[in-house]
């Protein structure tokens, strides 16, 4: 690793990169920095791709937290406490739920309740997820596109020294407690691309891979969009001809949320932003890992390397870390 | 008409009369009377048998107007300023599906919504309607017996000079503008009555006919349990042999709540507690109307008459009419 390769955001000019993204996120880390990307792009020129993997039917409710997640944060509706969930939130539903004896360990809001009630009444007359989706985002003024990775159902399976259990059974309700064995995404074979996806990617300079956990949120949109360095067997992959980066969401061995690290080390692999960039082995173009991990660019064996601050405490950090992001992306076009 | 057949509440002697009673309610009025019965009787000793003619599915969900009326009200979690919808309620997700678009003429609270959500989920899952009723009421602390009228679908439609209307869409949507022509209720002729009903009948000293609306609170639930002076034509109906008592939801000549005396006056008929009385015709061995209505009762040719108060403003009116009825009611037994 020479320093020719690592860029060092503190030695970045100022001046603002604009090029056209594509980014892949998950739930609260993706969504920080499809915000941060938002801030600085014109609206147009960014397309957040995210997974649905984990959706789930729930209350007789059809129920996107990575989706509402993205949506939230870029409309400004999110709960800055939780990354999730609406601000200024209410939990009346939930409350009279528990009351009747219903089913209450995933804990949804009453301004949240209404999407997930509108969102499953235009699914069962047919709407497809992203049409939806559209809808919604142009309710709550989001001028960014957002889509779905897919409008056919996959569903993230983890297997456990507990058995299989479905993403949020794993997730919400066992606190990710049992011991990570693999994944499957049930419907993935089937699974189209969503429609736009193939163009914004074409359309895009680069695709930024957000720091979203690489096993179930990074790797479904991968799989279904057919994102490899190399054709999938599985579908008419093909090798994608994009720059891509990715933000690691391990920082000093820990992930800030959800259990990207403990199921690093529950497979056996260390957890580090070392193990991210292995992860993505040769589809990344450029790798963007924490000042805390300086230490570990020395051994990263793809494409050039970003090391700045990647924690987005603030609103302004995540416009911070998007305008390194896209300083670094313009480097490698 | 003699003074022998009319009872005056003012002459009545003020001991509490026990008797089993099966109340038939649609709506506000329905409830209120039966709350009054609550507040008298032993528990054990009232069954409320509700209309579901009033049902609907709506934003996907299965809404039960008068079960959630009556049941709210039987267990003080009733909104004392419109009779239906809960109490303290908060807005909040009805706010936010009209923001994205969606339906939001029927006015649903959060507490409400949870009522509908876990009612809906546990219908999918093949639970009869009086099942998920009853484990409802256990949750509220209801101790009464509360029947929806059957568990297959009935649903009223109004015919208007608009042409058919279901209900909700003619009650809430069109607030009762249309000029009604006429009823009828799908579903009716394969309609089971619940589970309970004939056996409560059967047990009770009377029956009670709430102040609800005649034509679409109280004849479908007369319809579906068969309860007529003669054998219906169109199912094994059999004569009642328990006396029935009816109270008059007109007083004056108008409705306290609701469209029955509209109704009344666009099918031609004089609005009043006459022509209600008219309305059960021989099913009826005793009447209730209101002081106001005094006059009216020489012309009455139903049974015999109580005439006294019968506005239930508040929670002591409903208990004091509950005791003037069930004093009646002791009368003819």
């Amino acid at each position: 690793m020479t320093s020719q390769k690592t860029s060092n955001s503190t030695h970045s000019p100022s001046s603002t990169v604009h090029s056209r993204i594509v980014a892949l996120a998950g739930g609260v880390g993706g969504a920080k920095l499809a915000h941060g990307l938002a801030q600085i792009l014109p609206p147009e020129d960014l397309t957040v791709i995210v997974n649905t993997g984990d959706d789930f039917e729930h209350l007789g409710l059809n129920i996107c937290p990575d989706l509402d997640t993205v949506c939230y944060t870029l409309a400004g509706l999110a709960n800055p406490e939780t990354g999730w969930g609406r601000q200024n939130e209410t939990w009346n539903v939930i409350a009279n739920i528990e009351r009747l004896g219903g089913v209450s360990w995933f804990r949804l809001g009453d301004q949240d309740f209404a999407t997930h009630i509108e969102r499953t009444r235009r699914l069962k007359e047919g709407e497809p997820l992203s049409q939806v989706t559209k809808e919604f985002c142009a309710a709550w003024g989001i001028k960014q596109t957002v889509l779905p990775m897919s409008d056919s159902p996959v569903r993230t399976i983890v297997d456990t020294d507990e058995g299989e259990l479905a993403f949020q059974e794993y997730f919400v309700h066992r606190h990710c407690g049992p011991r990570v064995k693999g994944f499957r995404f049930d419907g993935i074979e089937g699974a189209q691309p969503v429609v736009g996806a193939a163009e914004a990617i074409e359309a895009a300079d680069a695709v930024v891979i957000c720091p979203s956990n690489p096993w179930v949120s990074v790797d479904p949109i991968l799989r279904v969009l057919a994102l490899t360095p190399t054709p999938l067997p599985e579908r008419e992959g093909q090798k994608i001809n994009k720059p891509v980066v990715a933000v690691s969401p391990i920082i000093g061995g820990k992930t800030v949320k959800g259990p990207a690290a403990k199921m690093y080390a529950e497979l056996g692999i260390e957890p580090s932003a070392l193990a991210v960039a292995e992860h993505y082995h040769d589809l990344l173009a450029g790798f963007v890992l924490d000042n805390q991990d300086k230490q570990l660019s020395d051994n990263l064996k793809t494409g050039k390397i970003l090391v700045t601050d990647t924690l987005m405490n603030s609103t302004a950090d995540r416009a911070r870390l998007a305008k390194d992001l896209l300083q670094f992306v313009g480097s490698l076009l």
